[in-house]
């Protein structure tokens, strides 16, 4: 026996996983992980390590026992420590009922998409986007439909009669960040309102990733769509510890959910993940608890690193910054003359040794832009901006 | 505007999602966490704290700023470390470029289910089987078909020839665990390369749960399917740290795939999870270094265990168990004139505190069984097993 011949192995893999491609930041940037040389301005991600206080906090929690499986929404006093944060936050007050921790961002993400898209469905979503999103529905066997925003002097604005005429019948969400990424724009309230109106009326859900609602450079948070929506509105709202609390590698995250969903959700985070690392959630509470000053701190950082990033732009002929961005962590720039973004940026990687992500990774239309992270020291912005300078002139 | 009523968040559910049931061990159990009094016996877990050496490991990764994100597949050191442990524990060399890490066993089931299973598709499992993996199929649009292990006297066996029989042209993946949960059931290595066989022919992946490989009572470790399979078999081997390592808190597990694979496996640990806990990877790479004396510790503890609640089953008329378990941590026992087993352990739990596991939930003719994980304390199993005896007479 065992005389046959196995069949290829890659074959076997179902064709709309083959479909997505493997060419993503992380893949661009898989070359240069732990290069020293390289300033690596490509990451959704800032250079400030996890704060101490967090890292006691979950050491603290693993050595008091805290080892075991967690409540498949998260540990209760988690949950009901986001809650209050939440309710003081935010306009409106929120339940508990509506808290579910997740390992970050991206599963919450992936939970969303998952429970509302069935193959050959859709999802509609705001461009230029983080491409992650795309990967998700795909890998869900759904599609997205991309509604671009406009570029103006004013940045990016979202036209939401382009949305709606974007929705067909196989739409099942709508799918947008505020603030963006790579874009940095926040979708004032009217605009969520009418967002919020074409779901009602349609029955279709929204996504809101609220990954970067903290880090505004003129307002103590932007406005979520916790503010405007009902518990049980069809509204998922996500978010994670990653980038205000820089614990991007801890892969913390949670989800803010009807509260008719809570055992629902229970029920996924079993299938896929069995619940969040436990004591981690500790160090969740933590940062939530004590973690205010930590989180100023992170935007005046990232607000300082788009300072000294955009006003070396300025003095760069070639590039085109419509309006300086108020929130996130990325400038997001045209380069006049540039064809292939991703060229662009192996060329700049290999004279500059500055890792920058190509435009064309967030969406049709941006073959033109470079995406920039900016929550860096100043030290390292200014050389790598000086690097810039050389290679774009 | 905003006049309009909400639709009903639940209903915008997709259906797969909804047939789901909420009724499952952590659903059972939800109502008696932290409740001291009870001896929760229902959950794959068993009392020991991770070890201190290896939350040290985590806590001093995080301390020296391994705080960013992670590698895809996980980081280089730890990829290559268990390459070099699976090498030596098993027949054949395992290169690092097979090795994923995961964010434990469920995502790297979640994570082989979803590059294989379409919508409508199917996957064959092994059963008595622990209930996830139907779960884990339906959200991913697929369903599951079912194969009985017969019951002799000389425990659990499979007739291959039966799993032969189930599959079907939309079978993309035959699931099994050996050790077996619940059964505690190791396949022997004949029946394995009936499977290897099986699948060759028909291209029909194998995903092989070796979770339990380990904590076997008369060998260093169960035979692996690495042990008879070639790289690029459609082969994938999902693990854990959570039972030999006693790490079910922290979420640590990998997949063992075709070198082709590698990318592929990049790609959608990037779109589930952006990567596993990065410090936490430090953790494994002193668990699988320093971990050999914990590992025959916790398969010591777990076949004690087993000893003593097997005497005391023993010793009740009604108990039916043909084999004592070779491996893993469960009892899994029919009863005899029990008609619903669900009712059973709710009432075994309100008169005597002591919390098992349905037979239902682990497949279809289990109905008269019950499932208890033995991989508790000497004291605490004599007390359960006293209670047991007087609500099971």
């Amino acid at each position: 026996m065992l005389n046959s011949q196995p069949p290829m192995a890659l074959d076997g893999v179902r064709d709309q996983i083959k479909s997505i491609p493997l060419d993503n930041i992380a893949a661009l940037a898989k070359s240069a992980f732990n290069n020293k040389d390289i300033i690596p301005l490509w990451f959704g991600e800032g250079d400030v390590t996890t704060p101490e206080f967090i890292g006691k906090a979950i050491y603290e929690a693993l050595c008091a026992g805290n080892s075991f499986y967690s409540h498949q929404n998260g540990i209760p006093e988690f949950r009901q420590t986001m809650a209050t944060y939440l309710t003081g936050l935010n306009v409106k007050p929120v339940e508990m009922e509506r808290i579910t921790i997740t390992s970050g961002g991206m599963p919450a993400i992936m939970l969303a998409v998952q429970m509302v898209v069935n193959q050959g469905d859709n999802i509609v979503i705001i461009d230029p986007v983080w491409p992650n999103i795309t990967g998700i529905v795909k890998m869900c066997g759904g599609h997205t439909r991309s509604v671009r925003m406009d570029l103006g002097d004013d940045g990016w604005i979202l036209d939401v009669e382009k949305v709606a005429a974007a929705c067909n019948d196989r739409t099942k969400a709508i799918f947008f960040a505020s603030p963006g990424n790579p874009t940095g724009a926040v979708l004032p309230v009217e605009v969520q309102k009418q967002l919020l109106e074409l779901g009602r009326k349609t029955g279709i859900w929204i996504i809101s990733d609220e990954v970067y609602c903290r880090m505004s450079f003129d307002q103590k948070v932007v406005p979520s769509f916790l503010d405007i929506s009902e518990p049980e509105d069809r509204v998922l709202i996500v978010n994670s510890f990653s980038k205000s609390w820089s614990m991007t590698g801890s892969r913390l995250g949670w989800v803010v959910h009807p509260p008719s969903l809570e055992a629902t959700m229970a029920m996924m985070v079993q299938y896929t993940s069995s619940g969040t690392t436990t004591y981690l959630q500790h160090g969740g509470i933590a940062a939530i608890r004590n973690g205010e000053e930590f989180v100023k701190f992170m935007t005046d950082y990232s607000r300082k690193g788009m300072e000294i990033v955009c006003d070396a732009l300025d003095e760069i002929p070639r590039v085109i910054l419509r309006k300086r961005p108020t929130a996130a962590m990325y400038a997001f720039f045209e380069i006049d003359g540039m064809k292939d973004s991703k060229k662009a940026c192996l060329d700049i990687l290999a004279s500059s040794k500055v890792g920058l992500a190509p435009g064309f990774f967030f969406g049709k239309g941006s073959e033109k832009f470079l995406r920039l992270c900016f929550c860096r020291s100043p030290d390292q912005l200014h050389i790598a901006m000086e690097r810039l300078k050389a290679a774009l002139k």
